[in-house]
């Protein structure tokens, strides 16, 4: 099952406790493609400035992703964002973001058009519900963000329905819904359009809520967080990059792609920038999916 | 393998967003063997003031827990609670607390001495430290609190190698430990001392740090959260009832417990004061047990 991602190429300022990052690859869709990529074959879409280091799609060339779909704007700088965490890093503190090229809606190529399973990154759902109209037969999946629901609410609650899943973290799932308890905002999400939602809880693990049966998986227990940022994006993109690799949405696939997409954003925190996911092996994916199934393992 | 557990006899007023009670029997050794006794014969030690009603012990006589161990002071009232729970439920907000009986240390029955398992809920490390003396070849576990952890610190580490078994929430963990990660707080605290660590997480589960290894679980995927009081105790004594029950400490042993302590949490929250885990008998307890392990099943 071929899989499509649309989202941002960034450069990114990152500060943590642990350190600091200056200029470093980012972007939503270039962490979910590095993760999608250890699963499965992914097609990228973004727009690409021109102070963009040509070199950091190696990984991704080298694992065979197409990246037809990067456009490279010569005349204008990539997307940047400037943030920090501090304390527990449960929560980027956004210092500046400069949008540049993603003023420009993403485009998509003729060659992408068959991909039968499509992820919309963040990014406003009026353009989201462009993208997704574009993708009549595939099976087609969003993330979403504060921002949107605050000021593009309408417009997302109208794509909702046009979603077969939906990835978002537990602060966005209980201001879109209202209900502070995170079962009852799954299945309201679930009522509102997603027939798969899946509620991201950071150091908490995930929840996923499917037609046949609701699921609950932890973090990683790594001790090494180094830097958050793209752990969401890495988490979608070993989820949809497991479901590409295993053509099917049914409850066991869904719940192993849990697995796989928990195990994609450790690789993650674990670095900075895209470090973790570029050094990943199969062995490496093998080693922490072993260990994740015994943690939770009732026996 | 019998139970005995050193803890509070409770009178609460508590205001949560769903409603509130007054007078309403608590206290951690109430909760605590109100659980445990859904597993196993359990005997209960506490101070208890004049004005506790007799009859809030018929549910525990009925399911045969030894109550010998209660001391009736005639001439004190109760040890009194005045709570409040906002927003998210999570902390209790404390508005009053009346020692009362509390004030005099508790006494330990000369038929509780030959107790396999006993446990040491919330109370002053000085004297958890004298009763778990008295029990020189039983396991002991022990429950702690911020409190302690601030105004008896010196006291609290002098325990902690004593004790073969350690309950307390994620909070409590990091403050002890100056972990912030809660797998790096768990590794830090079985140094200290306690083989076996359970860090209690409220709405996002407990994990269990054991010699054999580290689990996770979530809490019961309920949707009705009425009154968080006792959810704690109930946690321990579910725990610690099932292990009774069992007649081991073993890895698998220890994760039936963890879900038989969630089950019993699972219970209190979802009514105010104990009256979830009095109504509850073994096929509500079997289904809601299916339910979790179905919930955290990989397939």
């Amino acid at each position: 099952m071929s899989l499509a991602v649309f989202g941002s190429i960034g450069l990114d300022d990152v500060e943590t406790p642990s350190g600091s990052v200056h200029g470093a690859v980012g972007g939503s869709a270039v962490y979910f493609s590095l993760a999608a990529s250890l699963y499965t074959h992914v097609q990228v879409a973004g727009n690409v400035g021109n102070d963009f280091p040509p070199e950091a799609w190696d990984t991704l060339r080298h694992r065979g992703a197409d990246l037809s779909g990067l456009k490279l704007f010569r005349d204008r700088p990539n997307f940047r964002w400037r943030g920090r965490y501090e304390g527990d890093m449960n929560e980027a503190i956004t210092l500046e973001t400069q949008l540049n090229v993603l003023e420009v809606e993403p485009e998509v190529p003729a060659s992408y058009l068959d991909a039968r399973l499509v992820f919309l990154a963040n990014m406003g759902p009026d353009v989201q519900a462009k993208l997704r109209a574009r993708f009549p037969k595939a099976m087609v999946w969003a993330d979403t963000m504060n921002l949107w629901i605050r000021i593009q609410r309408e417009a997302l609650e109208a794509l909702l329905p046009q979603l077969d899943g939906l990835v978002l973290n537990d602060g966005e799932a209980r201001m879109l819904t209202g209900e502070h308890n995170l079962i009852a905002a799954g299945a309201r999400l679930q009522e509102l359009g997603p027939k798969i939602v899946v509620v991201k809880k950071g150091e908490h693990g995930a929840f996923l809520f499917a037609p046949d049966g609701r699921f609950s998986l932890p973090a990683y227990p790594t001790t090494r967080v180094v830097d958050p940022t793209g752990a969401g994006d890495s988490f979608a993109g070993g989820l949809l990059g497991s479901l590409a690799a295993s053509g099917s949405h049914d409850f066991p696939a869904l719940r192993r792609a849990m697995v796989d997409g928990t195990v994609c954003a450790s690789l993650t925190v674990e670095e900075f920038s895209t470090r973790g996911l570029e050094a990943a092996d199969p062995a490496e994916l093998a080693r922490r999916s072993a260990e994740l199934r015994a943690f939770v393992d009732v026996g």
